[in-house]
């Protein structure tokens, strides 16, 4: 049994890391919510008790065994060693500190072993969740032959950028339904009916942050130094579920079915893959579920070594919620 | 002055071809609107004159120069032979004809001089909308270094499968909204709020028909028989507008500032590329404009010799009328 702290209990995240704790009985001692000022107040129903709200403050991690941190970087980068140094266990779901090299940053199926690193700092990272959703495949098919080279184009939700983006579709599309100007204020241009190519601000080299930290954190993750990965990450109107267009190069030319069979016979995957059927994953099929849905998959006809593939997940529950339940399985079972 | 017929012209290819001749003022001698029989008795305004609708018949070509057919494939099999068979020139957008060796398929400001082989069989075909979004920034990054191999995604709006399928998308989000199901009738999957990758009937080694032609018909327009070329269509909840990310490996490492010049510099493109200041091109700025407009221009981290681009265009009016239009003005000059 663990004592349990949540910092950003009432974000999107947050509320998904809960309902993954109920669901996998996760032993929880003493459960402590936090969030910002303005959801002081609140309650919050966990296992048919209802919790109440709190603001951090110097005293919170008194006593607490892991702390869940899904809150915005600039809580991450000042709470997690605070907690930190007084014993508590922290896994932050923020940027703050993936690429720190004294921090894993971990997906458990991938390299839970990395965990060990814990001990340096108490602090474990979970990737974004548009490495998450990649990094599983990209694992199975690295065991099909060396991965060499991944392009990426991304479809990715509104909701991975909190509950007022998911309003915010929701309003414009109301109003360009009814020939309303789309009033924005979360996305820099109208996302109703719309696909914008920026996700996150600008940074090196003419990308986005999230499409560079993207490759970061797979080689990290993969421990691969040298995997060459471009990303171009899209926000598309959609409200739940992620979607990755793959193109994967291996060292060697492998057959589709022997993919497919590696992909459908992994944990955490679930292949969808009869394009004659119209089954392939959908986004809002993925919304709700634990699973990395892949399909699509085929030989890249202008390169025998590649191949293409089209994975979808629900980017706050298999994107950030269930990653952190099972890193807290472990640390808790250490 | 010409005769002209068009057929198809109350679909949404239709509508737009009508506009672009109007504004292009096309020299029209006698105009003649055909469409399926139950839009006959319907009448269409053109130049402030309104003309009847009409159903084909085996006189309906009688005198006509030019004929474009924006009608369903089975349309243009059976009544482009017929026409041209009483001499009469036929543009063609449907992909009845794209492959066919002795038809040519023609981008004027890429291979006008194609049109030389009108004489074999008197069709000339338009390309699909994608090849035609993709071919002019191709052509131009042709002239920087010789291209070598195209990885392409595609967030596709709904109106290219006309005005049904944006009624589909209108009503479908309409209704979601609400909290009501969906309905669906054009796509094999709810499309508000979703994005199927499955554009077109399933083809050869699990891809879609659509994927595989855009391929084919970029090598035939570029005359490049040995350029390879990866899509992944996927249908976005758009109206108006497609975008592609196109990942594109030349044979040597170009500096980015280079082609941005070589691309802004090009007929039928405007450059907007300023990640900083948000600028980069839009479906819904795309939609209702002539240019193709490309941005996202970045070196590829794992690839010195490849760039990635993302483009936007009006599907219907660049993906198709304005083509057709300018194919019929070389077509009446000559």
């Amino acid at each position: 049994m663990a004592n349990v702290a949540i910092i950003g209990a009432t974000g999107a995240v947050g509320r998904q890391l809960l309902e993954v704790l109920e669901e996998r009985e996760f032993a929880v001692k003493e459960l402590r919510l936090f969030a910002s000022e303005r959801s002081v107040g609140e309650f919050i129903d966990f296992n048919d008790t209802s919790y109440p709200v709190q603001q951090l403050d110097d005293d919170s991690f008194d006593g607490v065994d892991v702390a869940m941190f899904c809150a915005p970087e600039s809580v991450s980068v000042e709470y997690c060693p605070r907690a930190a140094a007084i014993g508590v266990k922290c896994i932050d779901t923020s940027s703050a500190w993936r690429m720190d090299a004294d921090v894993p940053l971990v997906v458990p199926e991938v390299n839970g072993d990395a965990l060990e690193l814990l001990k340096n700092k108490r602090i474990v990272a979970s990737p974004s969740s548009l490495a998450l959703m990649m990094v599983l495949p990209l694992k199975v098919l690295h065991g099909c032959s060396p991965l060499q080279r991944v392009v990426v184009s991304t479809y990715q939700s509104v909701s991975g950028h909190g509950l007022k983006a998911v309003d915010e579709l929701r309003v414009q599309s109301g109003e360009l339904l009814n020939g309303r100007p789309a009033k924005q204020s979360m996305f820099p241009h109208q996302i109703g009916f719309n696909c914008l190519p920026q996700i996150g601000p600008a940074a090196d080299q003419d990308y986005t942050a999230e499409e560079i930290a993207a490759g970061n954190e797979l080689r990290k993750i993969l421990g691969l130094e040298k995997l060459g990965v471009s990303v171009t990450a899209v926000q598309v109107p959609v409200f739940y579920g992620d979607s990755v267009s793959m193109n994967i190069q291996l060292a060697d030319a492998v057959a589709v079915d022997h993919i497919r069979e590696a992909l459908a016979s992994s944990a955490g995957m679930e292949l969808i893959d009869d394009l004659s059927a119209h089954d392939y994953p959908l986004p809002v099929d993925a919304a709700g579920q634990d699973e990395i849905f892949v399909g699509r998959i085929r030989q890249d006809l202008s390169c025998p070594e590649a191949v293409n593939l089209w994975a979808c997940a629900d980017n706050l529950r298999n994107g950030a919620a269930i990653n952190v339940v099972q890193i807290a399985e472990l640390i808790v079972a250490q």
